[in-house]
């Protein structure tokens, strides 16, 4: 057995003030959940000195996947005992047989212990120099090997995994996420829902594959929610064209603004959802610039329609950085399978007029 | 002499169909103008085969600060002969003197050379190698010497520099920023820049120290402008608050209120410059739960009251996301300086209710 616990570090939640203790209990709360809902057997999950620690844990969680985590490090507990550490140490060692070098490092959080930090570093250092012959590196080892000596044990670990940082799921509160089975919008709903917010995922449905893809894209995004279920409105294109999408799109003086008519009807029918969900505004993937449509004019022709804050993480990213996070986080490969979706006109509008498209909107009875 | 000229290499730009030759030609303009304003001498600026051309440049420019450059190569352009190139590949070589490996890499972009890539690259590389004694790596060289034969010249170059991508300045429009001498918002500004979004700069002033930090920090935006001035509006505190700023500050009811009651008016006001300044929406930093009364509900409060959009590029950030860009950009070490700004309450209303912000606003005839 290499692991039995987890230590794990939180930053921002620590500095609220004194909404410190909720944040705290909050992300406890979501570990909690989160090995539940992954059937993730512990013993204990307890909170002390500003971290948080997994006791008697059997399969190592992906906890990057719970918003509020700086890092984590898998680690040993051992009993505090100092005959124990020592032999439990070497038999530690041995999964990192034929490293270049080694450092040992000690932090006493219970200054009762018998020895300090430093003689703890340097007796360690000592045995498993003895032991193993692999030579002690302080500046750059190749493996650092870490020994806290907490109130009621002792652990022992030697990495650090990175979390996403952020706030605990849904602590910001609710937005209707316009999501698509596209690149940006499951990004942008991802970025929110790390800073504290618990998405209502609305789907404007144009086709039955990617309606699928949608929902694995929503099943992608539960991953970090701790647990819970997200959930997901889908809305037939005819809903919001009133049936009408198919003229509309072959009307040749329609076609270049149909875009833009649609983001606008989305934006407002959107808005009936946000209301009826008690949601305080949207997440769109709208990127500035990205493709051709996506100028300040034609955003500016939707965005406000709605009387809503519109939320737009991407609206400044490059195509390169939106997609690192796509694949970091999993929904790169299901967002460019293929499926049947919209055709954008091969000529939109790029600077549409807000007076033009107000009267667009009242000849085709959408207004 | 090491470099007369830089090879310029851009990408996103040149994948707007048939908008692809305005924006080259805006790129073209843009660092044209960027090397007159910094008064730097060069002969010829050219584009060929997807590539700007800088030619007889006698100092390097920071060409990382035009907005639409992937990436540049300081070079040594050298006559289109090859006994020649080998000279000077040699003189080039030994400014990396002590260099652990090299390799030679040759673009022939002229077909019409009489040795091809090959041939190029090892004679180039057995000549390197008898002069200098510094041995060949091929998979993992310590200096990559790079050689592009093409149409009237040879260019030698080894490294490259990256840019920020994005967009040509100025190329999306306009939008009116409002801008503090804090860390977020100049770094929110800069990278709708990097967009193509010409800003507004506007300021609410508290203190004159304040509007000299600002002043500060549209001057290092204005290193990423291409050579043009960017607007500033400053406006008084209490234009604003029609003189009653203090009154309202202290008075217990309202205190709480303070800062969303602030924003909510510099949102109004400010949509009177937009519509002046025929600006299509504001940016803000505005970031989804970094202080305790940047919730939802109090985003809500300012977000839609001009009727305009609002772009907040940092909404999902992490403080530290941010810091690294304001350092990157040069605007960290301003932001940081002690100036007299406003002291936000210490308790402010975390969650403001629309209903009850309405009343407050329409007691203090402020609505």
């Amino acid at each position: 057995m290499n692991f039995n616990s987890v230590i794990v570090r939180y930053g921002e939640i620590a500095l609220k003030g004194k909404n410190r203790r909720t944040f705290e209990q909050k992300l406890l709360s979501d570990i909690d959940r989160f090995l539940r809902a992954r059937h993730i057997d512990f013993s204990k999950i307890s909170l002390r000195m500003g971290r948080i620690y997994i006791k008697g844990i059997e399969t190592l969680p992906p906890l990057e996947k719970v918003f509020g985590i700086y890092s984590y490090s898998p680690a040993l507990e051992i009993e505090k005992d100092y005959e124990t550490l020592k032999k439990k140490v070497v038999e530690f060692f041995s999964l990192f047989e034929g490293a270049a070098s080694f450092r040992v490092s000690c932090q006493r959080i219970d200054k009762n212990f018998p020895y300090n930090s430093m003689v703890v570093e340097r007796s360690l250092g000592e045995i498993i120099f003895e032991e193993t012959k692999t030579p002690v590196n302080l500046k750059e080892p190749a493996v650092n090997f870490q020994v806290e000596i907490g109130e009621d044990s002792i652990y022992i670990f030697t990495g650090k995994v990175k979390g996403f940082a952020g706030l605990p799921y849904g602590t910001a509160g609710k937005l209707v996420s316009l999501i698509s089975a596209g690149i940006d919008s499951p990004v942008a709903t991802f970025l929110m829902m790390k800073r504290g917010v618990e998405p209502i995922l609305v789907h404007f449905k144009i086709s039955e594959s990617d309606a699928r893809k949608v929902r694995k894209l929503k099943r992608i995004l539960e991953d970090y929610s701790a647990g819970r279920e997200i959930k997901l409105y889908e809305i037939p294109r005819d809903d919001i064209f009133k049936g009408n999408f198919a003229t509309l799109y072959n009307n040749r003086k329609i076609h270049p603004y149909i875009c833009v008519i649609c983001k606008y009807l989305m934006h407002t029918k959107a808005a009936e959802i946000a209301r009826t969900e008690k949601a305080l505004g949207f997440i769109t993937g709208d990127n500035l610039a990205q493709v051709a449509s996506q100028t300040l004019k034609n955003l500016f022709a939707y965005r406000t329609v709605s009387g809503l804050p519109v939320y737009s993480p991407l609206i400044s990213f490059e195509k390169e950085e939106t997609i690192k996070i796509a694949k970091k986080i999993g929904t790169y490969e299901i967002s460019i399978t293929k499926s049947t979706g919209c055709i954008p006109p091969k000529n939109p509008k790029t600077g549409v007029k807000i007076e033009n498209f107000q009267n667009i909107l009242e000849e085709t009875g959408l207004a």
